[in-house]
């Protein structure tokens, strides 16, 4: 599993908007404890809100770890960028990255960061071997979200139930499965770079015996009806042998993302399929939620939504963003 | 896509016995034209019944490639083994292995190899990249056999029914996604090696757009109910979008390969499982047979067996070693 040195100071470059930096906002929004501030070049358009900190400020305050929250462009480390990189692993950090290029892959950086003893982190890629997934049931509670598309809240989802948990005391930890979520955490599995034959075992590791009252929260990853990426769903269920799923779902879609022929499942449709499959791995699973995106509604249109879907499936059916996790909460709190 | 040279000379080492020559045996059985000849070590137990050739005697007879049809053991190359490889190498033979351990880590074989530019093939790994999968509807028909298990015949069944259809005159292929089917055939895709995000888009392009009446045999993988390797089973049906499904069964086992907490599943439930999934790439996918490894019982408890499934779920059953692929065959020539 990969595991990234806390605390971070937050790489922004020469990002031209927020939007560009959303791997930096996300950990600002979901660990900032794991951030001691953010570093913006000339022309830098994001701000996620922290300190602004030179590297060796950064030092100071104790970062182990400069962390790129954000894209580059054409998939190239510019030289201004690489300039700032080098000097930063001249100053004993370390760097973790979850861009396509990877910084090993950089001749430059990679001879500097073996001069200075420092970790360069492509968290795109794995580690380490994953075992074979063995089955055997696991002690603590495991939560899973899917969704009826990839893209449509299943890591925001998991995060919020993660953090609603803690402020009411329970015991709970999410999972990252995926670039962003591995950023945030500072580890995690990047399932989709994994072996097929490794993917299930990966997920077992990942989520391992804990308290009979621990929760994870596993981080979802595409969807049992997106066919590019359903094996890498399949996986996380049967490793992941959830006790409960949320229901993940974007009520404006026409079609699957990337897939223009695919029309996305009905909420019902992704249950009545879902559940068989997970009762694979888990006879006791249980669908206890639905988390709607509702970004592209307006809120008393969300609220109709919501209530509709509610009354038609039976299940506590919120957009965690807008009204918050507390009743996907309780619905665990009731398994 | 892996491509092997034919024919081939069949390398059967020292195999102690015929169960070690398992790689071999399948190509004899089901791709004769594929191997000019078998080459046996002093003390070789196993014997395909092929002529028996020194390496220039395979050479003088067209072969290209030295296929390793034999286990080894404990997963080294033998300093006897090596001996004949080198021999081969230097002869001009490209070699090909589906072994664990692998011929391009053999600092010697890799050595001669390139001295002699001749390829070394190790099929358990990739030799490309595959793109992510598009979802957009092929032309030409697909059939995969699924199975409640891993290993219950489900190379063996597509093999039988590739056959059945070439001796009818009708247009089909045998699409390998395993070793030993790649091996006999020449050429296809190691999916339990390929990494996560690519492993629908392998299967995408193993079995391309074809003229409407030409069948692919997709070689199955794992199981829906193997957590291990559910994904990559998964991927499968996702990437190959089968027009028909053929349930294969192994009615005595007690437990998962592997999983000993693990019951299997019944045909019934395997069907009701693998239906909506497969749905979700080709909403046209039928099941249209069952094909039972009656290997344990007798015949006439393989017949009662059979017309007990046959009858209580309405689709001809079959062992196609026993019996024939025909009636499976039949049945999808009324798709």
């Amino acid at each position: 599993m990969t595991m990234i040195q806390k605390p971070y100071l937050l790489f922004l470059g020469d990002a031209p908007d927020q939007l560009a930096a959303k791997v930096a906002q996300g950990i600002r929004d979901w660990r900032p404890e794991n951030a001691v501030g953010q570093y913006r070049m000339e022309g830098c358009g994001a701000d996620v809100g922290l300190d602004e900190m030179s590297l060796s400020e950064g030092r100071k305050a104790g970062a182990k770890t400069l962390v790129i929250g954000v894209a580059n462009r054409g998939g190239v480390f510019s030289p201004a960028w690489k300039k700032v990189l080098l000097e930063a692993i001249a100053s004993g950090y370390d760097i973790a990255s979850g861009l396509h290029n990877l910084l090993r892959d950089d001749p430059d950086l990679a001879a500097a960061a073996q001069r200075a003893g420092v970790a360069l982190h492509d968290i795109r890629v794995p580690d380490r071997a994953y075992p074979i997934a063995n089955g055997r049931k696991r002690s603590g509670k495991r939560c899973l979200a899917v969704g009826t598309d990839c893209s449509v809240g299943k890591m925001y989802t998991a995060l919020s139930m993660d953090a609603e948990m803690k402020r009411r005391g329970m015991r709970s930890a999410f999972r990252a499965t995926g670039q962003t979520g591995i950023l945030i955490t500072g580890e995690g599995v990047p399932l989709d770079a994994v072996v097929a034959d490794f993917m299930a075992g990966a997920v077992e590791e990942l989520t391992p015996d804990n308290d009979p009252d621990h929760w994870d929260h596993i981080e979802g990853q595409g969807s049992l009806f997106h066919v590019s990426y359903s094996g890498v769903t399949m996986a996380l269920i049967h490793g992941g042998q959830p006790d409960a799923l949320i229901l993940c779902h974007e009520p404006t879609r026409t079609h699957m993302r990337g897939l223009p022929d695919h029309v996305p499942p009905s909420l019902e449709r992704l249950r009545d399929l879902v559940l068989p499959i997970a009762q694979v791995a888990n006879p006791a699973c249980k669908v206890v939620g639905i988390s709607v995106n509702t970004k592209a509604l307006g809120e008393q249109e969300a609220l109709d939504y919501l209530a509709g879907v509610e009354a038609r499936m039976g299940l506590p059916a919120v957009d965690p963003f807008r009204h918050g996790a507390g009743r996907l909460v309780d619905a665990l709190e009731a398994v």
